[in-house]
């Protein structure tokens, strides 16, 4: 019976993962569809392609900040599931909140490559970009606190200095996330950097789980 | 040979689930591309860029409410197709058909939320949202309908209560949506109140599928 | 040696099967996007939202019917690969033609949906979904011959008489589809007609693939 | 614990390749979506659906080169993933990189096909559409020299010959490819002839990964 029920939740496992992916590839995918194909009018306007291309700098920053953003919070998606090794009903919902946040990023994307250069819409721009990634940062806690709280959806043998560390980090990635909301309204320069170095903060990569002694044995009852 | 046939029906299976999962997340993602980037024009209209974005909370309504439906249908997709076992032709029309129902919801959410403030316009605003809602419950009676009726697609040891007590369920909410759709024309805020139950009712988690006495013996052939 | 290649085969098999998988996936979902959310200006027009959604059924005529024909290519891919066993560099590249063909449907739905109660566009509406549901019978039409030329894709036990058949299915849904191209620009009543026909001939469940006695055994070893 | 290692790895390496696979697919089918759908007025100018859907035959081109184009680097990432046999944080973050790239076609290929007939604009047009192939490119060869440099995530039984020709290959295509994107501000036909070179080129199929006498014993340890 056990054994089954195990099985069970490998799978769902797999399967979250799975449409994870899915949605996280799509909406990555999608970042390309908000910089327009101008008319011809707009062109002229423009004073030719050539000048129409190079003016639209700010939406191939955009995409290129989000695509990488999102594709950072793959890589990491992928790196907590090597120690969240079960689902639940409630974990599934809260993993689906996540996946609604990230999905969003591609309109707060488009609203802050479209309006960051008109000096009135400045930090409209900053705020709507800022509060599009604060939003996977607050979704992504709930999944890991989920899941760690008690090791309800973790192995018993993973180290608690490892999991201390981890809710140590993303309290941190959350707290910078808040403050760039906050000071877009008024210093929309500051949430930049802040956007900046929590970004080169994400590009380290992550240390892998530690288990305690003996913990290579008990970790393959998981599987 | 008729080992082989098992093996096949077992791939198929697992074929249409990730076909499903894929529709479902490609579904659950297009959302985001019906809120639409405004103008510059629209912006100034609307009085800045802060006060647009605060205007079009319908949007994000919509959108927020759409994603947790289709992520619960995936979710409950797969809590069926735990005690789905099998498939054939027509069970994957039938599923191919649930997965229209599915992907027609973003033109019904953003109906909704585009015309859900123009009080001319309230009634066929939410009638539009409540008839998105009601075919993909339609469609899937029908997948575990047939699935069901004389165990087709279902192991012959799967408790008869645990299915009848799903029929229930499955014929309670097509009766609520039913009700939404029909409410909708005269009495709108009615149809969104029996949403809104709904949607709790979904938030509880499936129970996991009952099996007669020796079942997990009898289910490993299955696989 | 050779069973590393075998290995090989078998995957690449696995990954181009899920890609055509996703494609599908993509383009039916896609097919919702080319139903267009009207401005507040075009629903007063239409006198009312009520009014408006109901006047556009032929968006959903298209949506329905795409959606089908790309579900039961999807289905029918699925049952193609049970008897196409190996891929190579080739057949690959013919397979990518057939997803681009797929891809391009929901656009040929679209100019139908759109221009079809427009009597002077009636003929040019059906010309284009008429052409739209040819290319995928081309393609896959080159993609079943040169798999099953010399058996070069098949396993030698799959029995002719079988192949036979398939390829006598192919050639008349070819010339069909011709046939509907052809009648369009002076009867698209005709043309319509045989897609109908065509729809109903593709909902029959296909046959299982035949193999020689013995063919059980053989055919392991090509896994 | 070396063994729980290589098995992380695999999964890794796995999953890499199902999000590449997943946002090249959808990168592929977002194609059809530049290809804009005409209002009526459009159509009227043009003298007629007929007219029109003759008219846009440079649509039609940049659907059909950019969707050949993902689909070879779909089948060439594939073949790269057999002899790269690892996986690390670095190798996930330039992977991320080529995805951005490839995202990015649709986006050039639209600029293309859109503005390739308006002389004013033709030189304009190519250099977009030959840039957006440039990335890839680029992206490509720092995948290929990252995961090669001392054989970092390729087995130690890959014949240098065989890599070396990679290089090779990798560096003209390079070469190539920064001749079209330079000739395309004055010869801009001399762009499309090396892309049409280079595009016949790339339709050869990739020789298999040779490995060293006794290799695949080696082999078999990693997987």
């Amino acid at each position: 019976m056990s054994k089954i029920n195990r099985f069970k939740y490998r799978m769902s496992k797999e399967r979250l993962e799975m449409f994870s992916d899915g949605v996280m590839a799509i909406a990555i995918t999608l970042l390309v569809l908000e910089i327009k194909i101008p008319s011809h009018e707009k062109v002229e306007t423009a004073g030719g392609l050539y000048n129409y291309l190079t003016k639209i700098w700010p939406s191939y920053l955009g995409y290129a900040m989000s695509f990488l953003q999102i594709g950072i919070y793959w890589s990491n998606h992928h790196w907590l599931f090597s120690f969240i090794t079960k689902t639940n009903h409630v974990f599934n919902m809260l993993n689906v909140l996540f996946l609604m946040a990230i999905s969003f990023v591609p309109f707060t994307t488009a609203i802050f490559s479209d309006f960051i250069l008109s000096h009135g819409h400045f930090n409209a721009a900053v705020t709507a970009y800022c509060t599009g990634l604060l939003m996977p940062v607050i979704t992504v806690c709930l999944v890991v606190f989920y899941a760690g709280y008690k090791r309800r959806l973790m192995p018993a043998t993973l180290k608690q200095s490892f999991l201390n560390e981890q809710y140590m980090k993303l309290a941190m990635g959350l707290l910078m996330a808040i403050a760039s909301v906050a000071l877009s309204f008024s210093y929309p320069v500051a949430s930049i950097v802040i956007i900046a170095v929590t970004f080169l903060i994400y590009l380290i990569p992550p240390t892998p789980p530690e288990y305690e002694e003996g913990a290579i044995i008990q970790e393959q009852k998981h599987h």
